[in-house]
């Protein structure tokens, strides 16, 4: 796939349809549009790279900085999440479907674990831009 | 928890056992006692961590970067893996059950779902001794 070809290429660069949940230099942070549980959020890299192999190690530490961001946004009683998955899926045997890195970012509660599933199997969208503004709120009033 | 008490601090002073895959300054890697898949290593850094939140973000590129080392010896024809998934799991809403911080890396197959499940379930040890060894001779002849 070419990278004019990448939907994630075409959010960061701003000519995809996003909820943006967080964007700096390096990275920017965004809903999935099929969220396992209502806040699901993807991390990538603003670099087109395919998976883990070809992803610059050097962004191992801005992609991890965003995510303890969007994380702790989420554990806030406010959002109210027990705890986190972060997920980065390389290939397609492990689930890949864009082939753009991109670390998952998936809030989850206790005893959750029968929503989790189904959610998994149904991935319905919810209200998508009420969710990316409470993020976007949340994740602003952090210092 | 105390760090005395915490077993992946054991593992990373080398009192306590492990079957370790990669070591250097700020990283340790060895097999998960109850693996998902033959080969499903921890990353886990030298300096305790209980979750996410209070995770170095500098720690990020030493951590991806172990996890690529692996990952790619995983990937190559003799280990033989199609797909990696990486996770961090942070707290027990999440699955979290040893309170140091770690990257699970999970080698995936064309086609395991079923095996992978049973694999989640069963978390057979195997030859772990084995595993290692092949592991560390395979992330040892990388560029
Ligand atoms: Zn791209
Ligand atoms: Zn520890």
């Amino acid at each position: 796939m070419s990278i004019d070809a990448c939907v994630f290429c075409d959010i960061v660069n701003g000519s995809g349809p996003a909820h943006l949940v967080y964007s700096d230099d390096d990275v920017v942070a965004f809903l999935d549009r099929a969220p396992i549980a209502r806040g699901h959020t993807l991390v990538v890299p603003r670099r087109h790279s395919a998976g883990l192999s070809d992803l610059d190690p050097a962004l191992g530490t801005p992609l991890l900085s965003v995510a303890q961001r969007v994380a702790d946004a989420m554990k806030g009683t406010e959002f109210g999440a027990h705890g986190i998955n972060l997920a980065l899926n390389d290939g397609r045997a492990a689930m890949q479907t864009v082939f753009h890195t991109h670390v998952h970012v998936v809030p989850r509660r206790s005893g959750d674990k029968l929503s989790f599933a189904k959610g998994f199997l149904t991935r319905r969208p919810g209200d998508l831009a009420e969710t990316a503004a409470q993020l976007r709120e949340l994740i602003g009033v952090q210092r």
